[in-house]
């Protein structure tokens, strides 16, 4: 488990502006917890941070100066940036964030990243059908609460697993969801049982360990399980030991499959139109958990291995 | 474990001949590891047997006696039927066998079943490319063997896991495959390393278990695992424990996936004319292990759990 200590602040000054960059003020950031894979050796999603590395990941800001002519002064602008105070990046690897279609922060939730990989994800992998069984782990984190809606949308039964009472009863009373297990309280086996008695035909996984030993030996024949984080694992120290699905994946003729959201890329642009007419339409709601100050940054990402978030973990700076 | 004590013999007597049905007399019977799945309670691939219910599997038979325009007596036809001298079938459930192309017990062989299982899961699963590494567990048994030479015909490299340094000496003399480990004494963690310098692309699984544990660590990214037996577990009475491929999966955006060979009934003949002609032109090899006496049927399907079978396991009436 990391540590507060793991971090530094470090004081540092910013290069002269060159053609085509663009300074900008950060405002938001996002802290997710995929990075934790980057802090390991080893191979994850991307190349590990090194030692004394700018930790990196989703960051709102105002554009305080430009030289790039997509992006304006007093604008606002989203990027997978440094978690610093004041960033300088390429115009070409940042977005323009148009703050009338939803609140700034949201470029960095339900139509940023997490609302993408909750999109391609459920649509591209898990193929929920109306009337099927849809089971989400981590259904109130950002990915989750999304995926749980966008099944809802489909016409899907949907479950979701999250870890206290109070995110469940904002999965059912807010989200609509048909039925919310507490892993750390419910024997997840018996209320899965319960709350699926059509069995599992997709299985949207945000947690692994101990929560998928539980729904794999009900999937359906067909079934398609979505691998999109493993949070329960993330700061194991040793292999992750348990139920191995390969037997039940057999027998039901199933899928399972991890993905990345930049095999996506080409097609982001149409999965934040479709979440963003959901969102306007009121048909797609979020959730956010915001953190005040830059100070509190390694905090907000150590809480979100405990669940501490309910939705979208920010920063605001 | 099975034992021979868990079948019994018995004598009855045959219907009479219905319009439309072919008695024939049994001259090759399949013994095959998924039939175990069909011993137990619960879910498999297809219902459990009852107890007292007469086993079913491929036979390869003689037509002695017909009222189907399709089957004349002398001729030769394979169909899913009883552990049986004689069976009584319907025309409609039975397929010609041409004994011109190839020895008739290939119908239960290289051009049955479990040609196809090789050909259709290796194919529309695992996807292979030229260049890729393709490791085959269960290298040495009928479904594997295949796999190994259609990966080679592909033009990838192939590493088989066997059970004996016999069948290891025929993957690499006979059916010209790249390495071949002997999970029973090699390392196979340092041997899968050593015969793998490039990753694993596609891992054609029919073992499960620890074998697989050792092979999972080295997917490449966008690797396709096909699952189509795990045979080291069929006899297990405890849940099948061990290290969770989830994460394997997930940082390497990866696909495992179960299927049935019924699902490609429709293409049935595009595989069998493929592999037929494979095997005319030498590039698809097969072996057979034949057991005689019918009374020797269980012991034969016994002894596909201890590995006694080099390629397809038959027993000869």
């Amino acid at each position: 488990m990391p540590t507060e200590g793991n971090f530094q602040f470090a004081d540092s000054s910013l290069p002269p502006l060159q053609d085509g960059e663009v300074l900008l003020r950060s405002l938001y950031i996002s802290v997710d917890p995929y990075l934790r894979g980057r802090m390991r050796a080893g191979r994850s999603y991307v190349a590990p941070f090194e030692i004394g590395d700018v930790i990196t990941s989703g960051v709102v800001g105002e554009v305080i100066e430009s030289s790039h002519s997509g992006f304006q002064p007093g604008e606002v602008a989203v990027g997978h940036l440094g978690w610093r105070l004041y960033n300088v990046a390429r115009g070409e690897a940042l977005t323009n964030v148009d703050p009338t279609i939803a609140p700034i922060s949201t470029a960095l939730g339900v139509l940023g990243m997490p609302g993408l990989t909750a999109y391609f994800g459920l649509f591209d992998i898990g193929k929920p059908n109306a009337g099927e069984t849809v089971v989400v782990s981590g259904a109130a984190g950002a990915v989750g609460m999304t995926v749980c809606q966008l099944a809802k949308i489909t016409g899907c039964s949907v479950v979701g697993i999250a870890g206290s009472d109070d995110k469940n009863k904002y999965l059912l009373d807010e989200l609509g969801i048909d039925a919310a297990l507490n892993y750390k309280t419910d024997n997840i086996g018996k209320a899965l049982k319960t709350a699926c008695p059509n069995g599992v035909d997709v299985y949207f996984d945000n947690v692994g360990g101990a929560v998928s030993d539980a729904v794999l030996p009900m999937i359906n024949n067909g079934s398609r399980t979505v691998l999109c984080g493993q949070i329960s694992i993330y700061n194991l120290d040793k292999p992750d030991i348990g139920l191995r699905p390969q037997p039940f994946l057999l027998v039901n003729s199933s899928l399972m499959k991890g993905f990345i959201i930049s095999i996506y890329m080409s097609r982001f642009a149409e999965g934040i139109r479709q979440l963003a007419t959901w969102v306007k339409e009121g048909k797609l709601k979020y959730a956010e958990t915001i953190v005040d100050g830059f100070e509190n940054t390694p905090r907000a990402f150590i809480g979100l291995f405990s669940g501490d978030n309910l939705g979208k973990q920010l920063v605001k700076i």
